[in-house]
């Protein structure tokens, strides 16, 4: 699917003083972030995530955003700032550095040490890192960068302010306003004023849920209510959450050590990240109260609290084997507690409420963001975004990070404070933006279609093998293979039929064979020698005869074969 | 999949003077409900509706009952009662009814104008008809039937009291109690107490809203909401909801009317059930309001307003095709206005989503559940459930209609109003329950696997294709075709690679053909002659590259013809 705008060409060359501003991902979509900033022939990325896939993109791992727009221009790229450490703003970071190697990676101290740990697995190394903190104002010529402390579902974020000559761009990264979090570090909406009073001219604001009336409930209300679960466990306790959700862990953690219990993680990458998130200190683990998670065995159900990774229902998750009573060390009990602390990503609440089903058959009471108050969003809702236009008051505005409703719903917030509705742009991937005197204007358009990993393979999956992919999913295959003399043209085998995802029993084709063979005759008999004529045959007559006697329409591959 | 209970084995005989229920649908999952009641050697069966199918069911239609327990007993089916006209009630009655012709169809006459429609389309004619409204008492020998009003989200619904010398079984239908409904039909709890001093034995309850507190909204709610929805429109109004919610597209009709707007249907299924409804009496069309839905070109977009189908974005409907700028009469402009007046379906919300966000990037505003309150629930909440119990006072309770948690929920639920816990039985599909001496207990099981309808066929695809779907949709396939000589044994062509849904370009195979060659020659030379053989050599060959290489696990397809 290409994003480009059917109106819009290419961008004209950028003009000199004017700063460009490119969104390669996240306009349009809950994923894949990915802004490209130019001034003077050269680029500042910020954030390079991943999109994760939906059901109409089969099979697919992660989607990337496009980078064929900057592909000739990977030397002029002075750094990429990462925002925080979330797959949809550090996943795309490896895929990038394929591309080239020594590309600087800016970040706060946690997002660096979970970009690392991420460049381990693809076995990137030597990768220049600048760990930056907020306050800090660092020269990346010809971009200046100020980091300012937000607040978020993962610690240690940051917005960005960009200054070069043509002015002061301000991207807020993925943020909330929570007004008492656990770690104490408040989005610094004193910086914000301070940029502000100094003069925005662009703010690009996180738009996940600018369409949610009101203010994000504060983390610090979670507490109570995981107390009162605990209190009321006399068994086992499961608590499942995203395993980059340090804070939600260390509400955990303190639960924990309040009711007298220890703690195991389950999940390779809740093991990895709160060993990183303690090293790091951003994870404050009570001496004693963790057991290795190959040590549960050794204690009884109502000694530990288990912290797990499958919040979102993932089938070869722990908590889906446990739900499925397929776990080799946990086995669910008739009043067993299960929490799931997460939110419920849209396409995947069938896959957790089959995790919740199994649990509940299995006897344990499953809490949920459903009947309890155990999750809360890591984004600003409506309230926070007038709060965040109001204090900065910029001069242009683009919202990023969203799904169309969401951008057009961030638009009107920013309008409805007095930004000029003509100067609030509401844009798509691929659309280039520049700031020129002080006026952002979209000035044309790049390719920025989907790129697919699968497995190992960058690219090689497009929109026609997922529309294949589509088809076989829905429908199966009926292969039709038939050998022909190449001298004669007679056939001398088949036509043999190879089916799959159709129909059990193979005697379903019993009809259409001697027909099939009837009509590859005929074809022979009035002379056709061509392979691809005697293909169309059989596509004819078997596409007429599944789609008449059957409803259906199968992928039907004709294979002739000379020999 | 089977629902069978592993410790359960087949069910004894049935002792006379004892009543047994077999729910063979409807108990673990929210659809196809279907309840047989038999006693003395007759059968009585409560609804036969349809399941639609998840993502892990690919392709697959609709999802039925299993009709196997009772397939050898057809003739002692004394009739079929339909509680309402939804396709979960009724949707496999034709399927049914392919069985065996004249089985007598019992329910209001709303629920049979629908089922009749049905029963066209699948060119069944002549079946025996008892149209029965609320307060009737009829025999169905052995079975005595009362039938009691209950609303819910389609007209004319009712419960069900089936008496036999063994007791009293109520089954509720689906049902809500709305106090305020639109028509002034409400929930007969007269009726219920009434049964409950006589004695109720058993008590199947609807469990879909069991798990969400309180009280479900009256529908009567909805009406201020879209009066100023409509008031605020000054162009085109569209409006989706499902088109079996007659009393939903009374309140439009009513809505329009009072804002001097005419209204067209859109989408087949609208049309055809609101003359129905007309018909009957059970929508009120006031005179010269309605236009036909191929003259809206005649309107201003300000004159009308479109009830549409389509509101759980199903990509073929209208609105999907509106969304997307794909529909020949409607053309979305800035500042129309669309309103989902409906539930997202779980599993729906992406595709949901989608529309909005084709309908926001064309400028419209969408109001749905999420930002307003047009839909209420159709189903009884948590309160309502403790009123059923409290009024009924059962004997014995099955939650019946519902996922696993609901059905928990609603069996916590009704040991909460006094209940013995042992006699609240959670069900599961096939799960056989006798009630005798008023005493219900569960004696066994039989065998209740999901069936597949797939176009015109039933049964032909069964788990093992799905399985192959999976595969086929999340990996493609790689074909491997290679013709020996059936003398010598020798390769006379090939091997012909083909794949679909693995790669856009067919030079992937460049490094792997040349091995393969290696391999089916050594095989040859080595003496193999044997197919099997020969094509295990194909799937280990391509099997090894393709998971070291691409890491990806395609479907392995090695044809060996012998020509």
């Amino acid at each position: 699917m290409s994003h480009t705008h059917p109106e819009l060409g290419a961008p004209p060359a950028l003009q000199p003083g004017a700063l460009r501003v490119t969104p390669l991902g996240g306009l349009g979509e809950i994923g894949r972030n990915m802004t490209v900033f130019e001034y003077d022939g050269k680029l500042l990325v910020v954030d390079c995530g991943v999109l994760f896939p939906e059901d109409h993109q089969p099979g697919v791992d992660l989607i990337l955003p496009d980078f064929e727009s900057i592909r000739d221009r990977l030397d002029d790229i002075v750094g990429i700032v990462l925002t925080h450490g979330h797959e949809d703003h550090i996943g795309g970071v490896p895929y990038l550095l394929r591309e080239r190697g020594d590309i600087p990676v800016i970040g706060s101290k946690l997002t660096l040490a979970l970009v690392d740990s991420k460049l381990r697995e693809h076995r990137l190394k030597d990768i220049p890192h600048y760990v930056v903190a907020a306050g800090d104002i660092e020269g990346f010529a010809p971009f200046e960068c100020e980091f300012v402390a937000v607040n978020h579902s993962i610690p240690d974020a940051l917005a960005v302010a960009i200054r070069t000559p043509a002015g002061t761009v301000v991207h807020t990264g993925d943020f909330k306003m929570d007004q008492l979090p656990l770690d104490g570090r408040i989005t610094d909406l004193r910086a914000f004023a301070r940029l502000g009073e100094a003069g925005v001219d662009l703010l690009l604001s996180d738009s996940t849920n600018s369409d949610v009336p009101g203010f994000t409930t504060t983390e610090r209300e979670i507490t109570p209510v995981l107390d009162r679960v605990f209190a009321a466990s006399e068994q086992r306790i499961i608590v499942a959450c995203f395993a980059s959700h340090i804070h939600r862990v260390q509400q955990v953690l303190n639960a924990a050590v309040e009711h007298g219990r220890k703690v195991a993680y389950i999940g390779r990458s809740m093991v990895r990240n709160m060993a990183i998130a303690r090293d790091l200190g951003y994870l404050q683990v009570p001496d004693g109260v963790l057991v290795d998670g190959r040590a549960i065995e050794d204690y009884r159900p109502d000694e530990l609290v288990l912290v797990s990774t499958g919040s979102q229902g993932e089938p070869m998750s722990a908590l889906a084997r446990i739900a499925n009573r397929d776990h080799d060390k946990v086995r669910i009990e008739p009043g067993d507690t299960v929490v799931l602390a997460s939110s419920m990503i849209p396409g995947n609440e069938n896959a957790v409420y089959r995790v919740i089903n199994g649990l509940t058959r299995l006897g344990a009471r499953v809490v949920h963001k459903g009947n309890a108050l155990v999750h809360v969003s890591g984004h600003a809702s409506a309230g926070e975004l007038l709060y965040l236009y109001n204090i900065v008051r910029p001069d242009n505005v683009m919202p990023v990070h969203g799904e169309t409703r969401h951008l057009h719903a961030n638009a009107a917030l920013a309008a409805a404070t007095g930004v000029p509705a003509e100067r609030v742009l509401i844009g798509e991937d691929g659309m280039v933006v520049d700031l020129r005197d002080g006026v952002a204007r979209i000035v044309g358009q790049v390719d920025c279609g989907y790129v697919y990993v699968d497995g190992s393979t960058v690219g090689d999956i497009t929109d026609s093998e997922l529309k294949d992919r589509r088809i076989l999913g829905e429908e199966g295959f009926i292969s039709v293979i038939v050998v022909i003399d190449s001298t004669t043209g007679k056939i001398v085998s088949g036509p043999q039929i190879q089916a799959r995802g159709f129909a059990e029993d193979d005697s379903v084709f019993n009809d259409i064979r001697p027909r099939l063979e009837e009509a590859l005759e005929l074809a022979v008999r009035d002379g056709v020698r061509d392979t691809y004529q005697l293909q169309q045959t059989i596509r004819r007559t078997i596409g007429r005869w599944v789609s008449g006697a059957h409803r259906r329409r199968p992928m039907i591959v004709p294979i002739v074969i000379e020999a």
